[in-house]
Order: structure tokens, then C-alpha cells, then sequence
């Protein structure tokens, strides 16, 4: 464990320790990440950590309810796929059944509505893809089956806000080894409030006692610690999304400020596919879709990581 | 419209049609499920309607976050391909994304995971099914196609609350025409709590602002107004699911009581999958699995799909 000097780490750190379960999986978790990492390194790569989709925040220890953020994960999952594209090995760090890489395309296809009985009830038996269906599958397929062989995905789940806590600073202290060749890619939706363990009533919230009070308490911040104690030497960019447009940059702005990391990437809910600001230190860089660029299904997150990996590069030399 | 002359309805009624939005495919819906009755109850086909799945509930009206509860549509999905072996005809309104009949077999399976490159790089190119990773995938296919070709599954999808419960009550009008032959099998998990359109913020609640006081009232319980005015001849089933077991059968009583439909299923969270008790006025039936049965992979919905098929026999002769 990184035990920190530093002024104000002990707070988040001491408070994810104290307030948050450690869950089961992050050990073995944690020794995959450090090899996985180690592994790509020698081998000359950069590794990312991409983190994906929303967290679940429960309301009861024996839980029924729980508070929930808007993520399908497409936004983790296709970059992902651009970082594989540059050269990049991805711990791909995702909320359970959130949108993956490549698989992703096909996320609103029902299984059974894309395969086919060859030759009908008296055919062969045996069963193939509809390619009407799963258009571009032989491709996707191929690609997919590429990364998967290189071990160049490591894909590893959380459901709730205590797993991905857990998950994030065991990946943080898994890439720290690699220094400056280590990127944080935070594009999870985390939440900003929870009940703390002690506060949670044991059992089903009683819809007979009458209309629900729900007191949540401020989730600790980890950018603090994972910049200062647990990665200091990385790469890091936090996401910064909003409903509304006239907070956004003030808002990436003094997420900057506060947590001296290298850049966020910020948007607007409804914009979010076409329209991203990079905000760093220094710069602040629009990057948009063109009509023609949209109607050619180009994605918003080639441009982002292409911008990311070259800061990166800049990083590494400086 | 079934416009009430009944004392206790017109509460939950009028709630629903004030302080929910009609979400736009409920008018389609509609249309499509009183088509899909009077079709099958003319080809002599009883018709349930199996509601499944958890409901989300937004927090602001331009929605990041939500309230949501725990179901996976395991018990729904799997119930409904039991009354299609029973043969019923079956609208199936469902969570989107939750569980579906016959894909339910392979709900954690990516799909790229189950797909394979025919002959490797230099084969056909035809994709297809890895029957390692999809087992029976011949057989569940097959039964998936039967059900298709026969159009004997109407899926119905919602997200949110609205959504649900604006379908429920269209379904029950749906219904309504064919009496005593149509089954409403309500295992969908549907939030207690709500914030009225209101009193929501339109923005994405800030965390800079602190602690977060969440304050719900409690949902217009829709089974009243559906027994009562918008079905009252047809078989109503509802769930009680607990995670204290000394207050469900309790709980199960009143519910009968006070909407005086047919029964409850009522179920502990921990023992959900092996152990159920159907409450009816009259009688309370313990369903379980065996040891050997749980070994067999027996499903306790067989169970529970045969005792009230059967008790819907007895009410609609009665």
C-alpha cells in the first residue's frame, strides 16, 4: 500500500479503506494487472487503463434498490478499441454486461435472431451466423480473435462503487511500475454519492412506512490519491459530463486545478457523440464531427484518442 | 378508458395520468397487444401477461442518474417459455435488456466468444456457432424458431417507470375483452418510490453542492385500478419478494386483502431460485426443489407456471 505523506490524500484514501468492502476479486485482479502491464511494457508497449460504464450504488446491504448512472459503456468500449489501434495494450476495467469492445456493434441483437439452422429442419444441424443480422461479422470477428490471441485485452468487472473503488487502486498500483508509459482513460460513470455500510438499513426499504428520505454522502474523490500516492508518474485524463453547457469548462477547469492531472476530456449529455473539449493545463482543444464525418459514422473517440495518445507521446519525452 | 366509478381507483388512476408521462409507444402497444389477445383467444389460446424485469426511476428530467432495482428477468423470462410449453399465448413486457425467453440460456456469453472464423483464416469466411460455448444451442433455436414462426410471443419493452406502468395499464385494456382467459403474471420488480415530474431537477444534481437528500414518494400501486376497472374478470398473480422471511407471509395476506386479486407468489431473496409460496385467499401452497431436482437443473417457475395454470383452469370454469 502506498501510505502517503501528502496533505490531502489520507482523506479519500483512509476513507475508500474504512467505508468501502474490499471485494473479493481485487486481489487476483491486482496480481493480473501488474503482470499484464509488465508484460506489455518489456514488449515495448504503453498500457491504458480504460475504466467503463456506470456504478451501482446500493441502497440496502441485502440489496434490492440501488442508485444507478446513465452509461451504456459505448464510450469506454469503442476507445478502447482506438487505443488497440495504436499500438496500445488496454486494461479494460467495465461495468458487468456494459458494452465491450468490437462486440459492441452487435449490443441490440438478440443471440437467436442472428443465427440460423443450416438448410432448415433437415439441414446439417449445424448453425451459422446471420449476416444479415451481424453485419461486418467475419471482420469484426477477425479483429476481435487478433487482440485476443495477442493479449493485448485485459478485461476486468465491477458492479458496484466499492468493486470499481477497489479495482481502481489496485490498477493504479499495478501500472505505477511502468511510470510514465501508464494511461488512466477514466471514462467510467462513478458516482458522486453513496451510503456509507454503517448507515444502510440490513433489509428491503418498506414502501409501507411511507414516502422514502435518502441521505448520501459525498463518494471520496480517488483522482486525489491516484495522481499523488498510487500512480504519480502516469498519464492521466478524468471525463467531465454535463447537462448543462454553461458549467462545463469551469467546471474541467477546476477539476484541474484541484487534482493536477494532465487533462479532461469534457461534454455536454446531449452533444456527447459529436462534441468533446480537451481541457488541459495549457490548451483546451475542440474536437467535433463534421456533417460528412457523422453521416460516415466516423466516432468521436478515433479523434479523442488520437489526440490523447500524441499528448501522451509528448508526456513520455518531456 | 375505464373511468371509474369505484371508491379507492381513482386515486392511483388519476396519479398515473398526472404525474407520469405517457411515454409515445404506448398507443402502438396498445393497438399490437389487444390485436395479438383477440387473435389467439379466438384460436382458443388463454393469454398471460408476463411482466419482468427491474424499472428505472430518474432523478432529474434530463437524466444521468436513476434509481433502480435489483432483477435480472431471470424468474420472468423463464416463467414465460414455461406457459408457452403450457400453451398460452404470451405478452412478455419486459425491462430492456433484461432476460429473454430461450437467449436467457446464454444471457453472460459474448457473442464473439461463441462465433468462430470457418477454416480459420484461409476457410469460407462463413461464421459459425462455436457449440463449446453455446450448448444445445440446435435445440433452444429450434424451440425459439417454433414460438416466432407461430407468433405466440408479443415482447413488449420499457425502461422506466412511466414506461411500465403507462404498458400496464394498456395491456390490461388489451386484455380486458377476452375475460376470465386472459393471466396477469406481475414478476416484474417495480419500484415503490418515485420523484414526481415536479419536483425533479432538470439538471445533473451537482456534488460541489454536498450531501445528497433524496426525498421519493411512494408509486400509485397499479394492481388496485387493474382488478377493479381495467381487468376485473381476468387471473391476477402478483410477487412479493422480501429479505426478511418472517414478515412475507404477513405481507402476502395483506397484499390479497387489499387488492383482492387471484394470488401471490411469495419469495425470500436469498432462496428465490428453490423455495416459493403461492398465497391464495383460501390456500397457501409451498412449491421447492428437491436436492435431486436443483442437481437436474429443474427451474422452480415449472413448478410455479403448473400450479397457477392449473388454478386458472378452476377460475375460469368457476
Amino acid at each position: 500500500m502506498a501510505s502517503s505523506g501528502s496533505p490531502s490524500s489520507p482523506t479519500a484514501e483512509g476513507k475508500l479503506d474504512v467505508e468501502f468492502t474490499v471485494p473479493a476479486q481485487v486481489e487476483v485482479a491486482g496480481h493480473l494487472m501488474a503482470e499484464f502491464a509488465q508484460r506489455h511494457c518489456s514488449a515495448g508497449r504503453r498500457v491504458v487503463l480504460v475504466t467503463s460504464g456506470g456504478t451501482k450504488v446500493p441502497l440496502e446491504s441485502r440489496t434490492v434498490r440501488f442508485l444507478d448512472n446513465f452509461s451504456s459503456g459505448r464510450r469506454g468500449s469503442s476507445s478502447a478499441e482506438y487505443f488497440l489501434d495504436s499500438g496500445y495494450a488496454v486494461i479494460f476495467l467495465h461495468r458487468h454486461r456494459s458494452q465491450y469492445p468490437y462486440s459492441r456493434c452487435y449490443a441490440g441483437v438478440n443471440l437467436l435472431d442472428a443465427l440460423l439452422l443450416q438448410g432448415g429442419e433437415g439441414g446439417s444441424g449445424q448453425v451459422v451466423a446471420d449476416t444479415g443480422a451481424l453485419p461486418d461479422i467475419a471482420a469484426v470477428l477477425r479483429r476481435y480473435q487478433a487482440v485476443k490471441d495477442a493479449e493485448l485485452l485485459l478485461p476486468v468487472e465491477f458492479n458496484t462503487l466499492s468493486e470499481y473503488l477497489h479495482l481502481l487502486k489496485a490498477a493504479a498500483q499495478a501500472l505505477n511500475p511502468i511510470g510514465s508509459k501508464a494511461m488512466f482513460y477514466l471514462a467510467a460513470a462513478v458516482s458522486d454519492f453513496y451510503i456509507p455500510a454503517s448507515e444502510m438499513p440490513e433489509h428491503k426499504i418498506q414502501s409501507s412506512n411511507g414516502p422514502l428520505q435518502i441521505s448520501m454522502k459525498m463518494v471520496p474523490k480517488m483522482l486525489s490519491p491516484l495522481v499523488k500516492d498510487w500512480a504519480p508518474r502516469a498519464f492521466v485524463i478524468s471525463f467531465k459530463l454535463e447537462t448543462n453547457p454553461s458549467i462545463l469548462l469551469e467546471r474541467a477547469r477546476r477539476a484541474l486545478d484541484t487534482y493536477r492531472h494532465q487533462a479532461v476530456v469534457a461534454n455536454v449529455l446531449d452533444t456527447r457523440r459529436g462534441f468533446v473539449v480537451v481541457v488541459t493545463p495549457h490548451t483546451q482543444v475542440e474536437l467535433a464531427l463534421s456533417e460528412d464525418e457523422a453521416r460516415q459514422e466516423v466516432e468521436i473517440e478515433e479523434k479523442i484518442v488520437a489526440n490523447l495518445t500524441a499528448a501522451h507521446t509528448a508526456f513520455i519525452e518531456d
